[in-house]
């Protein structure tokens, strides 16, 4: 799929609900393909719909377990669902730990619900940047639910919860990751707690952690007050805790449209995206430049690296 | 100390010997002080004669153990030696996290030694920013041997650990880290292994998934190929495996010199700094060329975010 022709009809088919065009249009964005940007530029009028749900915390706390449920929940409600499960998977392992992903097996014979591993195959940036264009094609092939699913609890987790317009980070006892979550930053950015795995001792321990450190933030006025439920998932949306989690990320999305937080987050969000987008074409730009002959003068201490920044910038302004 | 004039006296003081000196001078960098720049400007004809270690491993393993262990080899050999303690810590919790740092207070004495702890007070990315200075910092004051330990094995503490001219990582076993430590990038940018608590059951389990994980890189030819070591870091430079790290790191260090892999390394991190300062420096031009415009017609899906990077680096091109 070379041209910009193909990729416009393999478009149409997405959008008509073939599965199989959809997923290869996932790859071309996976790949950084060239043809992306007219396929997010012909598919830009039919989105801005769905609803995108991110589910992070530290691996081994039931996140894949939870977003089966959560997928359950949500077709025993007649929604489309689609999951997109991000891992920010070092290139120097490649895919090889992205075993656990296959739990939402019980789904995949479903046409209302795709499910999407994507996995970092260049830069440790590359996903950050591929994800707003995953998310654009699924909410345009009219899925009303989007599920970012993301292991860990690092930078890149925090970069791409921020994505989502519902963040939920997902906790279990005795792992420590209340304090690990905290340290990468996820805590600000998590609107809504779960403790699953709440049928094992230590459960209240960690509500209690988190209350704790929620109580050291502040909540404004009219402000949305991040909830902590308890959940045990294990199959299904009758599971414990399944049925409030769905009831708190629905009160969470209608205070996200009657304050104006969601314009302000998906506002803020399109500012970071096209930032991000300058950014990676200016690299280019800089390199032709004279950066290196600048890093060779700063790496021999013969110039300091503000006089450097400043000197390449003015090359960029008349 | 407002002025520059003011800051330089410091700086003399500082490169004198003057311990509250050049803790005042730390903060100014923590602080993002405007009279950072000339400090560094001044300082910058003493600065280059350092080595760089940076240890980074999950919470738990030992860190700040074994680098109390490894400032205690250096001083028996006779060597001045600085700790930088990197905790990028969220903003919402502040420094409260920073508990463990002070168990190397028996060399808390010894002036040949400086130990400071940095916390990232503003933005996420600010430590990465700051870390550079604070090195030349301590470089220009004569210290022999940095070592920049970070908490943690996420991206931010990749970036940080990418500013060492050594990487150790450190492992321990029944954390599964070895793992987390693949997810975060964190193997391709270490120069030595340490499994620590060796005297614990399951280091060799560490040892080999290490060996596996490394088996399936690359080395070129003459290149470096990470030692894996074990080691029981408790008090000192008698430690299990305490000499075998100072050996294994001078090892690495001649290596660095013979294979020209130093100057490499040096020039890369130039590289990325004057990038890194160039960004944040039109991080504010953007914003001031019509960026929320552009966000806003992006977030209403009126406007594609390449479309809109494209029209924003055109206002920068003549």
């Amino acid at each position: 799929m070379a041209s910009p022709a193909q990729a416009k009809s393999e478009l149409d088919r997405a959008l008509a609900g073939d599965v199989r065009a959809l997923a290869r249009l996932l790859s071309l964005v996976e790949d950084d393909a060239p043809t992306v940007r007219s396929v997010i530029r012909d598919l830009l009028p039919q989105t801005g719909r769905a609803r995108i749900i991110g589910l992070t915390g530290a691996p081994g706390v039931g996140k894949s377990t939870m977003t089966g449920a959560l997928v359950g929940a949500f077709r025993a409600a007649g929604r489309r669902v689609a999951v997109l499960a991000v891992d920010p998977t070092s290139p120097f392992t490649g895919g090889a730990l992205l075993g656990d992903r296959i739990r939402m097996q019980e789904h995949a014979t479903d046409e209302a619900v795709f499910i999407r591993s994507m996995a970092s195959r260049g830069h440790l940036g590359g996903l950050a940047a591929a994800t707003p264009q995953a998310i654009r094609i699924l909410d345009a092939a009219g899925f009303e639910f989007i599920i970012i699913e993301t292991v860990g609890v690092g930078q890149a987790e925090v970069a791409i919860a921020s994505l989502a317009d519902s963040v939920v980070v997902l906790l279990a006892p005795g792992m420590g990751d209340a304090v690990q979550a905290a340290k990468a930053g996820i805590l600000e950015v998590a609107d809504l707690f779960v403790v699953n795995k709440a049928d094992q001792p230590g459960v209240q321990q960690v509500v209690r952690d988190v209350r704790t450190m929620l109580a050291l933030g502040t909540t404004e006025p009219g402000g949305w007050k991040p909830p902590v439920i308890t959940a045990v998932a294990r199959r299904g949306p009758q599971d414990e805790g399944i049925a409030e989690l769905v009831t708190r990320l629905d009160a969470h999305w209608d205070w996200l449209c009657s304050s104006g937080e969601l314009k302000r987050r998906r506002h803020a969000r399109a500012r970071e995206e096209i930032t991000a987008l300058a950014f990676a074409a200016l690299r280019g730009r800089l390199a032709a430049s004279g950066l290196e002959e600048l890093a060779a003068r700063v790496a021999d201490a013969t110039l300091d690296p503000f006089q450097a920044a400043e000197d390449i910038l003015a090359e960029h302004q008349p």
